[in-house]
């Protein structure tokens, strides 16, 4: 048993996943219920874009794609050390213009 | 102005990730929020792995990558449709046991 443990505590990361997948439902809980508050206006965006482009788009799979973006863009909220590989600075990404990530 | 709007609209997915870009911030603030009730638990993980590893481990990186798998893990929220990219099935994985992640 001992031994076991041991193997489990001795790779950092593994160590950190293992309380990261314990506390997974948890957080996607309450990550859900954050974008509650958000799901109308992507499903509103998601009905103009039907209606501007035609019948064949699918506008959940808009919605989910785009709250996987949200998700995504989320970690640069936690920025990786040294080696910096999400591009701009939060900082200034934040308060320019929306159109900054189409230049 | 007309022309202008229309090429922002074509695209769905550009369509889609300007609304994305606009409720960033608020979204980022909403999960931090999130990630601070879970805060004190990487952290104390983290702590635990230096004690056991050594001094050279950074604490404060093993707590942000761990937040970021977070929200890496939490995409699952979101599937794809028919192209599912993301490994086994949620409600699979939820239940399983939490070394599910290392077979």
């Amino acid at each position: 048993r001992r031994s076991h443990m041991t193997v489990s505590f001795t790779d950092p990361q593994v160590s950190m996943d293992l309380l990261r997948a314990v506390l997974q439902p948890s957080f996607n809980n309450d990550i859900m219920a954050v974008f509650k508050k958000y799901q109308m206006f992507f499903e509103k965006a998601a009905q103009n874009v039907k209606e501007n482009i035609g019948e064949d788009v699918q506008t959940d799979q808009l919605v989910k794609d785009a709250c996987r973006n949200v998700l995504e863009h989320a970690k640069q909220l936690f920025p990786e050390g040294e080696v910096k590989r999400v591009g701009p600075e939060i900082a200034v990404k934040r308060y320019k213009p929306i159109d900054e990530e189409y230049g």
